[in-house]
């Protein structure tokens, strides 16, 4: 699994401008950085009359947008995802992913708490939160409290409890998808199919080196 | 390969007008679509100054933007990727693409003329070139002619020459990557490692009824 972060807190409470400055810290730490943000109500991602917007309107499922220097793919979804399997169907290739929001998801998070916006913080029974980024600095708190102004403090707190662990637990992480279903499977089965298909991939011409990430897709027309 | 059908023409030709109505034409036929657009400029997907922009201002590499609706996922692109590796990657579980722009790609085209945004049509040497559509009634053209505002007319052809022909090859299409790079197979090695993937993945609890459509990740943490 991809070490995930999330920073949460009440609307209004400052998550965005934190995660706006903990990437580029943690990308002058080295880390390649990817972020999801979660949004309860609809998102306006495209422009209403760009391109994109118009073929969405159409009905289109899917739609890509492609440039030489990035893509963008919107896409339908009947349900609403957790972080987890947003990372693990549209991350690949980073160090890191920045969450922000998802405050009932069972990852390491971060509450960002102005007295401005809210009384108190929200998360502080989660036994998944790490610590409050703050102004304040009167309230107790069960948890290290961070200044909300101080990026490196909390850049410090996610390579010692989030990037410091992720890689004790080492092996490989197998996701599969049948007809648009995850499947799961135990440790020993996910073993046996990465072994199975990490040997056949190495085989191949075109090949080089470790195997690091393996993506394959297979399309089955009968 | 899924089948696809780009819509290609000079950049004002009425491309992006007859994609949004060929894809409800389509849909009304009982065919999922995706779309895809090619932007040879830089494109704005999101608005200045919203979350998902400040992020991606920020450094990620990836940015995945969710609601219970959608998700958007934008990711720098180190190179200009062509249709068939864009829908490889991006686009699953629909039965058409409908591609706007790629005048350059090796799948079936319609090129849309109006003569009042060109002189003459500009794909009449390609030999994917399957109609023009166009507002034009007399210039001598080498392949079919379909009024422009025919969409019927469009998605018939659609039907015959993309659709129709797209079930005859059947078999598997197996794409893999390792480490981000594209590794090619010969159509036995295809065969040989579909066969086995397809195989592990009919024996595991959870995978019910005909795989029509399979997809494995694997991280490699040594």
């Amino acid at each position: 699994m991809k070490p995930v972060i999330c920073i949460s807190g009440i609307s209004g409470s400052g998550k965005t401008t934190l995660v706006e400055k903990l990437i580029p810290e943690l990308i002058a730490r080295g880390y390649r950085v990817a972020s999801v943000k979660h949004d309860a109500h609809r998102f306006e991602i495209d422009k209403e009359g760009k391109d994109s917007w118009r073929h969405k309107q159409a009905g289109s499922k899917i739609v890509v947008l492609a440039s030489p220097e990035k893509v963008a793919v919107i896409r339908d979804l009947d349900r609403d995802m957790g972080i987890d399997e947003l990372v693990d169907r549209y991350i690949e290739d980073v160090d890191i992913v920045v969450a922000e929001g998802f405050k009932g998801a069972l990852n390491p998070k971060i509450e960002v708490w102005r007295k401005a916006a809210g009384e108190a913080p929200v998360l502080l029974t989660d036994p998944h939160l790490l610590a409050v980024a703050t102004d304040d600095k009167e309230t107790e708190l069960p948890v290290p409290r961070i200044d909300i102004d101080d990026v490196k403090g909390v850049a410090d707190l996610v390579e010692e409890k989030v990037l410091g662990s992720a890689g004790r637990d080492g092996g490989e992480k197998v996701c599969l998808y049948v007809n648009g279903k995850r499947i799961p499977m135990k440790d020993f089965v996910q073993d046996f199919v990465a072994g199975a298909v990490l040997g056949m991939a190495a085989s191949l011409k075109g090949t080089e080196g470790p195997i690091r990430e393996l993506s394959l897709k297979i399309e089955n027309q009968e």
